[in-house]
């Protein structure tokens, strides 16, 4: 093998390493969790939960969504520091802030809100970046 | 190949078939969302928040714990909605509410309690299970 030829597959192999390692850190992102409590009009209509919850599920189309936990308050015990007076959690994961911004202004989420708020009474979020 | 040795593969086969079975639908459990908010004593202290952050990450050694995200406070736009007042996010998942409440009474849990409560004034847990 010639010294030139030994470079070049030299070369080769640093470019290869360096694609991984680029492409890892994306697959380990920070994630950003977007946590929504939903507190409805009328809490005992199952189906209005109901609504709620498949149009949230709808909210899973939008790609930036890197994971989606649609939830009901767990029957977990009773203890008062539990907050499980809400009727529908709405837990998204998203890469970046940039990711939960275009969530935010998406089409399919305008279109949420203006079909299904008539339905909540009261709304908290929390946003948190994982460390 | 005789027939006793057919059926004995068979019957290997179809228990390597029933474990998998078996195992596959652990992995699509509903998953148990439990977040917990704190609030710290002294939010401007850097020191106590690293010092939690650190304690409730050594939760994820409890085996039953499927999924651990430890966060601060996101950049995202400030809304009515948004409650960003908190100091340090906690969220876990688990696989039911049985492995929940292990983790409860877990011994490293208790000592998490134990170790870190004096800097927390206030705690705010949500237990959402996914529909």
């Amino acid at each position: 093998m010639t010294q030139t030829r030994k470079k070049f597959l030299t070369l080769v192999s640093l470019l290869s390493l360096s694609s991984i390692v680029k492409a890892s850190p994306s697959k380990k992102k920070p994630q950003l969790a977007h946590h929504v409590f939903f507190w409805l009009k009328d809490p005992s209509s199952t189906t209005d939960r109901d609504k709620l919850i498949q149009g949230v599920k709808a909210l899973g189309r939008i790609k930036e969504v890197r994971m989606l936990h649609v939830a009901v308050p767990a029957e977990t015990e009773k203890r008062d520091v539990v907050d499980n007076s809400y009727s529908v959690s709405e837990l998204l994961f998203f890469d970046s802030l940039q990711d939960q911004k275009i969530y935010q202004d998406h089409p399919l989420h305008q279109k949420f809100i203006q079909e299904h708020s008539m339905l909540w009474d009261r709304v908290v979020v929390y946003d948190s970046m994982e460390v």
